[in-house]
């Protein structure tokens, strides 16, 4: 069964835990981007974004004269995509706008329009770093120029501004983007697609909202092409005279372009591009029935899934070319992890659920959520990681040449600022990923307070303190057919409907409900912590557990156990236990207390200081004390380790 | 007390175990290496070292005309440290020919000196890099141009031929060479000192056999100079406009040039840099009475040794650099751990022992040679690592990104061929490394099988399986006073002379004793095979084991473990049983067998293919079994582990 849509963005209006980090990223998070930028914010990397366009728009009314001199300004700043920073900002102001509309907003919002409007070229063509700095470059070098990576974002934010304001402005410049777009690639047939997939999923957004075909066909044409002639990015780099960071043409792997899309098996290269693409791919096969594109995001989604994918949901698990590298290759100390990847896994995931219900696209999209992307922004809403290490230890993480990238802090912002507002765009727009619906039927994939309204005419409330409660109440307003995915970690469920229980088998994880005006429907969750364990096919993880309750993983941070965890192993089959939420701390959570082990070391006790020893440690019992990943490195400069040594406490049965 | 100098490579005749090992350095490595060097050996990289000295001979007698072009043949290939390897070769074949004259062996060295004079300007100069692609260039990137350092190796090859030999023609070219470099920097005053440490160690060997008082200023000056002027190399590339790789001369850390010697503490940089200078640093600390010298050697070797080796004597933990990082990072599946700098570390011990006597310095040796040393060549002598890591698996090692280096199997030579004539030289001069003297003791510092007489008179046999018999028998032909050093590792000892036990206890890890001509004095060492276990500090060995017996490090290979190591944990106590010596076995070793648990996958069992799942893997005993870690990879492809997972197989007694 198919999902034709999702929701649309208006019909959420959210509550509890979700609705807190939504209500953050309008309140905190969009007005400290903004600042930045505008280059407003004290002691923050320089954005310029702001100002490239209005130098931009400068350089268009001076045409003619040398554009990068003069009435300019100061030129150009920052990353070839730089324009992008404001794209993904506008979209989230847009959800947000949707959620809590807000005048001074929208006013904010309104502006960067008219100024973002001001530096389209009377072509169509809008991109700063190329009008700038030299218009002769525009679309030369595919392989790294990003522009249609920045024409992408611009028209998601432009179908998100339209879809949350009515206004048309911004949609009628990026209808304007792609049709310049359309006659440079099919009608003038230049060769080539992007070096960096994201303007396919955003021309079948733009499709959906306009009908317009020339997107349809625009989207088609790059993903079909892409892989056709594995050496077009060399003989693209051989007919141009520059480059930004000169990559390598021969490592198609890097971009996605070894073979054509319909072939590929194995998730490869830069993983926020893979996971753009295959976005693109799920979603070009449910518009266009092909089963053939289908087949080949199942491949994709399996050979990440099951293989190359952290347990918090991050993907690319090196910092060479941020990158996805070969099964089971999974380090947690040198992780990447983009926060921008995993929240491309979780627009994969939700592009997949209109091929087919499935309840384990919820679950990764849950992982990805509540771990990965929520990790990537400080519970102040105010810094943010780009990389997500699932082991931190201060003195050899951030400080060691391999592992430079894994910092033990959040950083207020990046030279290339691509995860802070790409995760405001992913939280303010939760409701799109958490329900859908077709002709009759709500779909419930992600729990989250709030009311929801369907197209299709149902409505309900949702009340529920998930992901620290684990009772979800749809309170009925209109009915019809509900269905409700039932997470693969839930060991068990309970439904009630008007408090009586009903008896139901999920099917593909979902349950299916026929629910009147007025029902109370109560699904009830598996509480209770659990440990988890990696296949033994993962060398970095061999002897390890780790503990999770519900969907969030859970971490060992110093500040909780002795400022040691190094030493400390989980007993197997050992109490775990749940304290009750704490309001207070870490912006409200829950902790999880398991049985350990703590492991005194003998190579520097009996030894002094020698490395190694033939003296095992000593051991005793003690409690080890867990927070969810998701909040972890909120403290200071802190150990942190989601996987952690496992006791076998007592001999396994087979040994009696 | 002090010993004044190395025994001779003279006094020491090789049988056992070690003799092996040297007749297999003179009958297959010193052939193989010699048709590398003239580009006679099918499929290997291609070196040229020998014709780029016949080609620097050639311009030399054309000089004035274009130095490139002409005569010289096809001009310079290789590294700019390609001289090298023919200098290592010669040491090589120097310390061979002093234990089995071969008449052909030495005309074919006396060949390629020959070559080698040729080579030689007038004024000393000798480097066929410069000589052969730019004269003007000479002296003029100390940062990257090697001549120091392929110098060193010349000179330290013209000291070793002389003593094998008796023959000064390599001597006296080296000696113009140094007095060449004397003029250059002492004379004219031009500042700087080698980017790469080597030609101090080598100029203090030709002051101890020359006593020419230049060589051992000059050395002083490097050494004292270096990080004086922490800018020095950032000046020096601003002088030139041309450059080998294109080395940051800001990070002088990487040339342990970011302070001057005496005030370093920590161990920095490129691995095989900082133990050449350090071994140069405590030669002249031992040679000059220098205290503050000797305490900055001694904070070094501490930081090396008791935070920052490998259990295999392997140092320098990141391919980045191919350097030290920081404390506790060690992790072992990308470990680089060059074989050259486990030969600089031996290099450090052995200089670090003239100026005390400590058995920590023959523990580390042992250490380094019997595992990396060794473990960097194939048991047939013809492939070699310049790698070891402590964990190899086929499909992520030499493939994933972050593992390229990591190798799975030994290459037959690099482009960069430092490591296979390092160690050919080192382990054909394994008598210098193992025996010391003063002028009233004789010194055992390592265990060799063989017969060896002292420049003090002492004389005797010593009778050996070792490392794989633990009677270490000494049959003294001329008496004196004998040290014998008593490994760390060894819980137990026993020494008899004559057949009766004597109770010795001993002095910084030595045992004294006073022997007469024809005493028999045998000392036996513990045989029990032992696990390891690391600091809880070092992060990447949390939860693990590994099993040592005498100074050889074990570890498990997937051809003795069902091909899957990953999913066996080793028992807390359990039974760790050596067999009996296989002599058809890799060359002759025993094998260890332990007590182990292997797990058995409910993630791929019970759950499809899932990476993660709530249902610990199941436990069935079973005995695993490991080879000495120096045979590795000599199977075939196949997975490798050092220090393996440990199960706590019944609750540790604080729980009863």
């Amino acid at each position: 069964m198919k999902i034709q849509h999702q929701t649309s963005v208006t019909a959420y209006k959210a509550g509890g835990f979700i609705g807190r980090y939504q209500r953050l990223i309008k309140d905190i998070v969009l007005p400290c981007q903004y600042s930045i930028l505008c280059d407003e914010a004290p002691d923050t990397e320089k954005s310029h974004v702001v100002q490239n366009f209005i130098n931009a728009g400068k350089v268009l009314r001076q045409a003619g004269e040398n554009p990068a001199a003069g009435e300019c300004g100061d030129g150009f700043y920052g990353m070839v995509f730089q324009d992008s920073d404001a794209a993904k900002w506008i979209e989230a102001a847009a959800y947000c706008l949707s959620l809590f509309p807000d005048e001074k907003l929208e006013e904010t919002a309104d502006r960067l329009i008219d100024i973002i409007a001001d530096a389209q070229d009377t072509d169509g063509y809008l991109n700063t770093y190329y009008t700038i700095k030299d218009q002769d470059k525009r679309w030369t070098n595919l392989l790294e120029g990003h522009e249609l990576y920045c024409s992408g974002h611009m028209m998601e934010a432009a179908c998100a501004y339209f879809e949350a304001t009515g206004k048309r402005k911004l949609l009628d410049v990026m209808e304007k983007n792609a049709e310049h777009i359309y006659t440079h690639f099919i009608t003038q047939g230049h060769e080539g697609c992007p070096g960096h997939p994201e303007v396919e999923l955003a021309l079948l957004k733009l499709y959906r909202l306009t009908n317009n075909s020339h997107c349809m066909e625009l989207a088609q044409h790059f993903i079909n092409t892409r892989g056709e002639d594995p050496h077009f990015f060399e003989k693209e780099k051989e007919k141009r005279n520059w480059h930004v960071w000169n990559n390598d043409p021969v490592n198609t792997d890097y971009m996605q372009a070894s073979k054509p899309v319909r072939t590929q098996s194995e998730a490869v290269g830069h993983a926020v591009r893979a996971v753009y693409l295959y976005t693109a791919m799920a979603d070009l096969a449910s518009s266009t029935d092909d089963g053939e594109l289908f087949d080949a995001c199942r491949r994709l989604w399996e050979n990440i899934t099951r293989r190359r994918m952290y347990l918090t949901g991050g993907i690319g698990s090196t910092v060479l070319g941020e990158a996805f590298t070969v099964d089971y290759d999974l380090p947690g100390d040198t992780a990447y992890a983009e926060t921008c990847a995993s929240i491309g896994l979780m627009f994969f995931a939700s592009r997949m659920l209109e091929n087919e219900i499935d309840g384990e696209y919820g679950d990764i999209s849950e992982q990805a959520f509540y771990n990965t992307i929520l990790g990537g922004m400080q519970l102040d809403g105010r810094r943010f990681f780009y990389v997500n290490p699932l082991e931190v230890i201060p003195g050899i993480s951030g400080v060691s040449p391999t592992h430079r990238h894994d910092l033990p802090q959040r950083p207020k912002w990046y030279a290339c600022a691509c995860c802070p507002p790409n995760a405001a765009r992913l939280i303010a727009s939760f409701g799109k990923y958490a329900y859908g619906e077709n002709a009759d039927t709500a779909y419930c994939h992600l729990f989250a307070a709030g009311e929801v309204s369907f197209e299709n005419g149902m409505k309900f409330t949702c009340e529920t303190a998930y992901p620290y409660g684990f009772d979800i109440i749809y309170k009925i307003e209109k009915g019809g057919k509900l269905a409700v995915r039932i997470p693969g970690w839930s060991r068990t469920f309970q439904i009630t409907i008007d408090g009586s229980p009903v008896s139901i088998k999920p099917q593909k994880g979902y349950v299916y409900l026929s629910v009147t005006d007025g029902t109370v429907v109560t699904l009830t969750l598996d509480d209770k912590p659990q440990f988890r364990y990696a296949s033994t096919k993962i060398p970095a993880l061999t002897g390890k557990t780790a503990v999770c309750r519900g969907p969030l993983v859970y971490c060992f941070e110093g500040v909780d156990n002795d400022n040691d965890i190094l030493s400390l192993s989980l007993i197997r089959n050992g109490n775990l236990t749940a304290s009750d939420y704490q309001e207070n701390l870490l912006c409200g959570t829950a902790t999880i207390t398991a049985d350990a082990i703590r492991h005194t070391d003998a190579a520097q006790e009996t030894a002094g200081t020698k490395l190694y020893t033939d003296c095992p440690p000593t051991a005793a019992f003690c409690q080890a004390v867990a927070v969810p990943y998701y909040t972890w490195g909120n403290r200071g400069e802190n150990q942190m380790r989601v996987w952690m040594e496992e006791a076998l406490s007592a001999p396994p049965e087979t040994f009696l």
